[in-house]
């Protein structure tokens, strides 16, 4: 059986992720999409194992113990934090797994996993994303402000990822997805291919 | 202006590179389809500057004293070569440019122009190439022979292109083929794209 491929998705709040992520994952259900574990107490509008994956105080620092989580960290008094063991499960019965996770986060995977496809997604520019932040209207100044400093960390850091979409039009970096997740499998399979093809003389 | 890119392709003989490329060259009337250049007497089904660019011996000779093409070589009396200048009149247009190359040309781009994206088509298998030789019935078993272990040596050498493509199935792989420009293009504005995002606050 030939294992899925894990797609480790980073975009500054405010990129779209959401938008681009969702039309691909209803079109293809073979996708595993990762869901990020918590402590903190469901609320009304949560589905557990959807939205997120409640975990006790107790059951979540077992297994921080036993190193089961790619990454966690702890706000609030709560823990928030992404669980290795589903992952890894789909990708051994040979699922694609779609993982979001914030830079620091996705360089730990790929020390861990280097065969992981690490994608990023842009903003066409700062300015329109201070606008799309400022749209949600839900959030002060200040707030803008710190998203917007955190926002251009990461950009630096996007250059180590290995694709970088920018999302200047819906359409256009959906395709761009699409056309990644195609060509990272045409990759991992290319020396087995040239292999297969040789071997099979 | 930003200048296109430049798809040079290798695949053996029987790998339908011709069938690939077609319908993205029909589709998309933007690339420029890159055409060799011979010194042989036109036959009645050329057209010059599409099957090939027409040229006497002396201004072919003359081209070559001045490194004017990435490769020629020298077959039955008569050259064929593949002239840089309109490839290069066409990435300065702004157009993309295929260029179809067996892999030592290929190399050679690549070494001139490091940006040059090396695509190789793969058959499914060595023993599908042959079925596809011989169905073609037009040539014997010495002529296939030797074309099936030209296509070995080849095949040894797609590890070193960026891109490698399995013809298993041709909307398939006319698929993959979109997807690698697509991620060419892409992977070459990424630098760009992420500066004009810092430069942009």
């Amino acid at each position: 059986m030939e294992k899925g491929t894990l797609f480790v998705v980073s975009a500054p709040s405010g990129c779209g992720k959401g938008s681009i992520l969702r039309p691909i994952l209803k079109e293809d259900k073979s996708i595993y999409y990762s869901v990020s574990a918590t402590t903190r107490q469901p609320r009304e509008e949560d589905v557990d194992g959807v939205t997120y994956r409640f975990m006790t105080k107790e059951g979540f620092e077992e297994l921080i113990a036993r190193n089961g989580f790619f990454e966690y960290a702890c706000y609030c008094g709560n823990y928030y934090g992404t669980p290795k063991k589903p992952v890894q499960d789909n990708l051994d019965a040979g699922n694609d797994v779609i993982l979001e996770i914030e830079t620091q986060g996705a360089f730990n995977i790929k020390k861990e996993m280097p065969e992981a496809v690490l994608i990023f997604i842009l903003p066409p520019s700062l300015k329109e994303l201070r606008r799309r932040l400022m749209k949600r209207g839900s959030e002060d100044e200040e707030v803008i402000n710190k998203r917007m400093s955190e926002a251009i960390r990461e950009i630096e850091l996007a250059k180590d990822y290995d694709f970088v979409i920018i999302n200047d039009g819906l359409e256009e970096a959906i395709a761009d997805f699409k056309a990644v997740c195609r060509i990272a499998k045409l990759k991992k399979n290319t020396k087995n291919i040239i292999n297969e093809v040789l071997n099979n003389a």
